[in-house]
């Protein structure tokens, strides 16, 4: 699966794993080859340089970067790729209640775009990923649509569930 | 032009234009089809119904919305279509100071991921759509990749300038 | 009582049914008919759609939504029924400290309002709906009245508890 | 048209008239009577107590008040009168950003609920108001289905003058 | 002690009292007469006015009010009686980080102050009250001044603590 | 005058003096001597601690500190003097909205109060020290009654105002 | 150690301890001599005043500075001594999420600089201090240089971690 | 003065220079040589690592680093660097009250220290800059503390002046 990753997944530390893996499993769900490793924009800057400036020739064409705090990564990985980048905003420990990863990946400069999700929003960048391939390629589109509508359904059986469970309800 | 859109970009209102033809400048110079119009979520929710459902077969392959205040346009465009969706919080009148529509965009629940980019960042969004169509076009992504060199050339120009404006700098 | 229901409670998602219910619990305590149920503005939004246009004709007279992170579920049924619409914004586990659904609520343009409650105050918007509908019917109205009459007492016979177990209090 | 006034318009200094008066001007629109005047929690308030706890005898159907700042009004109002009181947030010269007076309004304890609109969101509350008393009036109710629906015409009409204007819009 | 009081606790809730009573214990603890109840602004609006408006010929010299959320208790009882008011930001549970109330009794408009102390600073508002006392009462005054040193002499014991466990102190 | 002062009004920089004179103003229209100078805790710290630990026996009563960004003024006159010391946070240019004068003055630590009035609010500030002073001076609390009855009247004339330019308005 | 102690290492009450224990932590690690104490700005003002007037004198290089809330500590040392000030905000129990003890250390007036670190960063006020000390001494700044470099050696380690549990790496 | 810059001042743009010359006006003042100009963090990621990589063998002893919005250049070079990294947070035109830039220089994990000073506190990142290197050279830490005792003098300059206008000041 490595050689034919279509996305990569990044994190800052292993610490976010817990978080970032929900990317990952939506993929595997989908069966959207990826790739997971680790690469801090603090601590590897040479990595980060090295993974952003070869994503595009190793074949990725969508980047997920994870990162709590002041996170720099998905900004960074953006500022030296073409390939679209999504960030993660993460919650981590000393975080100012999330507003500080947030802030740092969202409000990038003109130029540098990062399509930023919400804070430990990590499935939904799997989600998003998705989305990304499926601009241009029917049969993933049409995985996701088919997600969305087993969400649909989904909700509509709690609808089934809440009434059973005795709540008046009027409305099928 | 019409027919062969490629991206829609949509805003709540005409008020928007002024941030919101940013994007569209930017799809212009690289040359990519689009469309732009208005879709007001809460004004026409009959025509913000149709327009999501439609887009996928209209051709569309990405769409930018922008809104502001209570900005519910990108997420339930979002829920509609499995087309990436980017949202572009603006700061109107009496928004308090844009935090409203930056996280009624941002904070999609799980399952309905927005690619979020900064407070009016309409430039961004033009920048990320075309890094999105060029994740599976390399024409495309051959363009962003060069709007990027041009970046980084009007920065190592305005070094230039600062330094022969007298500021002692010794690093070129 | 499904049939007579003059308010419609809805909620984006299961999960909020224990805040929910105390909306429910309330109208119940003053025997004001209603109906309860799920509807996610982004998971089922042509469920959404339904359900606001129909509420008039369906004898619906106001509507609590809640929802959390980035609530569209009041303002969307806002801006399809000329209802009065209540929105109760909700703390969700991965909202940032609630800001997300009071903003995404309270914020909404001009032309669509949203009668927005405090932060997971359901049962406020369960006393709010029992006073839109009291606004034309004496007795309910006096219900609302006694029910804030017994609060009253309740907090003097509170003033008696806090006296005798041994704090100084000269004031009855 | 004082005796007959069914909604009550009051604020906290005659400095809040001009965002006040968009309440006043929507309900002139509607030919719903109402009555304005200035009642300042802080600084008569004796003459809150009057006017609250008068409001219901005298006739009125639903209280609109408006206060920045530490804004106490609409709360105190909702404390003594069972009608259903909509709270205006007004961003006043000294607020910080409006976010007082927002939170004073909306974060209200359980039981005494305020219908909170938006900051400086004076024409909602006056749509707001109209709702409310639609909801066991249908001939206001209509009104306010046909204000909605006139919006709606209004941005179809924008949709026709952005065309017109020049961008490519390929749906109508 | 109840004739005598010098100064007024009170508070919107029984459930504020393991917070208040610590600015009972202070007042305790330096002998200045006080009494403490319950007296709620929304739930008990005549007791407020009762209680605010005889609390000067009552011989109450200064008044400490808490209260949480939409905090309205400290303003409320400033614009009815000439006394000095203390207001006691609480963090109570469905507050939104406190910022609700600590806003709504700062941000009080010109005419009406409140003395408003931390958010939770209970105690401080007991010290401050005996300092309002003593800024005319050379006994009271001495008795803070004592307290304060009181602590300075807490934190030198401190000082040695630390020294002793091991933590290199260069400074005495 | 200056002998006798009652409040001394200190301030960080004659840059807040346009705020700052506020106090001043009241102060001198209740004929209630002070006098006003510059302390800044940054630049001036010896300055301080003198001024601080000199005010008792100066005697003054209360002491009045306006300060702005991380404004540490306030908070350390109050850790050398045990007299009541009001915090005025003041918005000054390179502010973060105020947030940062407010928090820096309001949050202070247990044994140390300084009770802090509204962002710029100096007119509040020189009312509060009145009413510390009134606190046990019948004569001062009795011009604080007047000037609130004074406020009351002004509000009772704008009714009348309001009135006459056409607005209806059924309750006087 | 403690007569050649370069840094300086103060907090605001022994309940710091196990956060600031961590600047402590590391400059023992580099063998960089160092003292440790409290120092409170508002309950031991002079001790503040002499600790910060003989910082420079008795041979400190650089002075760690932590406290929450409404913290001065760090800038008042800073408003004395020449020596580099390094502010530590800490979250303590009541603080506001911890954006009190950020902007008091954060937003010191033009003159007064303090080394504003991340919330509870008390170990980066250590390596920040070495860094310092190490500008202008070569073995130190090796040293620092070695402990990035170690951490950059974790994360490879980590990635290789990673990797070895079955996520898949294509990225060495 | 080129060749034996001892601080570097860098920007990310151009449109930072009216704020960041201010930390260059202070080092001129002190006749303690520094470089400036322009590397940005998105736009020259390569340049960039160059800078921060050559920055220690090129002499230089503290580097000062001023951006806006999401603000990666300061964390970025730190990360490189072993060097003491001053960071400035700027409010920049689509900021968001200048909250992002704070929070994403100073919320930087641990291992990567930046030395964060106020929103648009270039003056101050000069000044510190100065006790950096003062740190261990007498001669600059002198001017330093004469540039603060300048500034003491000119507010007791102030202090007069204020008196001379004719507000009562018992104080000198």
């Amino acid at each position: 699966m490595e050689k034919a990753a279509q996305v990569g997944i990044i994190m800052g530390s292993d610490s976010d794993l817990p978080i970032m893996q929900e990317a990952a499993k939506f993929l595997q769900d989908l069966d959207i080859p990826f790739e997971l490793t680790i690469v801090s924009a603090h601590r590897t800057p040479q990595r980060l340089m090295e993974y952003a400036s070869k994503a595009k020739e190793r074949g990725l064409q969508v980047i997920i970067a994870g990162a709590g705090g002041a996170a720099h990564l998905p900004g960074m990985v953006a500022s030296i790729t073409p390939l679209p980048v999504i960030g993660v905003p993460i919650k981590s420990s000393n975080s100012i209640d999330g507003w500080d990863s947030v802030l740092s990946i969202l409000q990038m400069p003109n130029g540098i775009p990062v399509a930023t999700v919400a804070l430990n929003g990590a499935k939904n960048a799997g989600i998003l990923a998705a989305s990304i391939l499926g601009s241009s390629n029917a049969d993933i589109l049409q995985k996701v649509a088919s997600y969305k509508a087993k969400l649909e359904q989904q909700v509509l059986d709690k609808v089934q569930q809440v009434k059973e469970k005795g709540w008046p309800n009027s409305f099928d």
